[in-house]
């Protein structure tokens, strides 16, 4: 962890402010309860403050100051920080202890850890995409798996409950989502899940994840109860190609934003652009959406090691949607993916 | 829940900007999910501005501005907001919308809403009170069925898994914690689980609480491997002895402060006092963590409706633990205990 610490920082930043979270992970691998009592890791002066019914003991590299109900933790970090400094702040610090420090160090200046460092953990190292890889084939597992369910005359809620009990099953220990969207409620990109029964002739777009390992899951199938109409095939074979070329346009030194555009001209070459009304990925790692971001105007180059999901999709109001996921990582000459279970639309009963 | 948007507010606050959390359901009855999309109701403008993704349709008496990817949700937000204005923020709001907010309205001035509002949602009615019974008596049938498993040769994880699959099995969507911590390690109150094998012999403090029905469980009782020795057994009754005398004490009009106190000096009386290292409890409703504190210095006076945890402790280091822990409301006239399972030291095999 101790060469994470020593990252140098970039200009114009005169230190780091993390709370639990993917960040306090990053540099620690610690992973205490997010609560109303300030726990934060200061850097470059390397100081954790923490509540003293939590400290995590002796730390190599770090000094460790506890402080106890009714103390100030905030004048500690205060006194820590440079006068006119400018720091930046875990994105899900909470306001109540951004406001507070703002107030015990009045002329610091404040930005969001991803606002002004986005890559600080978008470049995965080995094991680290050895760990992605691992949860995504828990993720591959529990689609095969799911195939063989039934989803006619089963809601889905039911069918989302088998999701979370497989992802366990094959080692997640927290599942952040299940999306089981059948027929029209597939068309809301968003849809978690409700009592609708699913029906023979539906399609169901199936997204779920969760962290393994600590580490990130996220693929998208989607699947039709009996046979498509030729419709549903075109709209499905769509996305299929859209997602593949995406897929193939990865490779360092690409900006994330022309793999978005690489999968929209393909859905809008087909007549459904106005129908993809999501960005086409995310970064995933400690967090399952994270830096970097394939959307329009990111123009951060593509780098080895890092890892984000390829999620085309259209929505047609009223009828169903259609979404396909890879996690994908960028090798040194183009890109690998994580979830390599078939793309092909799978019928189910 | 127009009454509740309708509430006045303190003299010298502006608005307030409420993000996803106990706030929001609070108001809205919304639970969409945490991410680095910004969703904000803002008050007393009342609108909400949401992701276009996760557009929650036409809500009564709100106006309800989606954005989409690319478009910017700070400027709409610090649109509404006065230049010199004074807004109070949920709590938990991400750093990154605080700051970025900041940057969209940089002459507004900011309080986190616990700083200024504390008794926002401190004050249950009827309905919510029954909520938090029903959270309460469902962790009470747990702690029952608890008490038949097996303890000895078994590690704190199994006992914990135990505790988390009876609380869901009582009606739990959610389950926050289930501290195990066995012997020596009952003596961090914030010990969480680990794999250390429970012994005969062994104090054990069972901590598990969680949501039903979107309302807070939390209890603890402390049981026994075995007989306990008379020196465990005196110790409990100290415990037992201060969180008795504190409930006692609860009735409208009594500051938060002397609750504690009351648990504080029976403790010390029995020469404990340095080895009670924490609060004596603390709010519970949409949250399980949330005002009024029962801490030295909170001199909020008692309101029938609010709700809490009582939660004394002796803290032996290398040799155990004892807590007690019950959610109690306050009445017209005194308290309710929303945990009803016997205080008695439990025997377990």
């Amino acid at each position: 962890m101790n060469a994470r610490l020593d990252r140098p920082l970039p200009a114009g930043l005169d230190g780091l402010l993390v709370t639990p979270g993917p960040d306090l992970v990053y540099f620690t691998g610690l992973r205490p309860p997010v609560t109303e009592r300030l726990t934060m890791l200061v850097l470059p002066a390397r100081v954790l403050v923490v509540p003293a019914l939590e400290h995590p003991g002796e730390l190599p590299g770090l000094e460790v100051v506890p402080w106890r109900d009714g103390e100030d933790p905030y004048a500690v970090v205060a006194a820590l920080l440079e006068p006119g400094g400018r720091y930046a702040i875990s994105d899900s610090a909470w306001a109540m202890h951004v406001i507070a420090l703002q107030e015990a160090a009045p002329r610091t200046r404040w930005t969001s850890m991803t606002g002004s460092l986005p890559m600080l953990r978008a470049v995965k190292d080995a094991a680290e995409v050895e760990l992605l890889a691992a949860a995504g084939a828990a993720a591959d597992a529990t689609y095969e798996q799911i195939l063989s369910v039934r989803f006619a005359g089963r809601t889905e809620v039911q069918v989302a409950a088998d999701l979370a009990r497989l992802l366990r099953e094959h080692g997640h220990e927290q599942v952040d989502f299940t999306i089981v969207a059948a027929g029209p409620n597939g068309a809301d990109p968003h849809h978690d899940i409700g009592d609708r029964v699913i029906r023979e002739g539906d399609m169901v777009v199936l997204d779920f994840g969760g962290l393994k390992d600590g580490y990130g899951s996220d693929t998208t199938r989607t699947v039709h109860v009996g046979a498509p109409t030729p419709y549903e095939q075109r709209v499905f074979d769509v996305v299929r190609a859209a997602q593949q070329a995406a897929f193939e346009a990865v490779r360092p030194g690409v900006a994330g934003q022309e793999i978005d555009r690489v999968a929209r001209d393909i859905i809008e070459d087909a007549g459904f652009g106005e129908f993809f009304i999501h960005r086409t990925g995310h970064g995933i790692g400690l967090t399952t959406h994270e830096p970097p971001y394939l959307v329009r105007g990111e123009e951060q180059p593509l780098v080895p090691g890092m890892c984000f999901s390829i999620e085309p999709g259209i929505y047609l109001p009223g009828r169903f949607g259609v979404r396909i996921e890879d996690i994908v990582t960028v090798t040194g000459t183009g890109g690998r993916r994580l979830n390599t279970t078939d793309h092909a639309l799978a019928v189910v009963s």
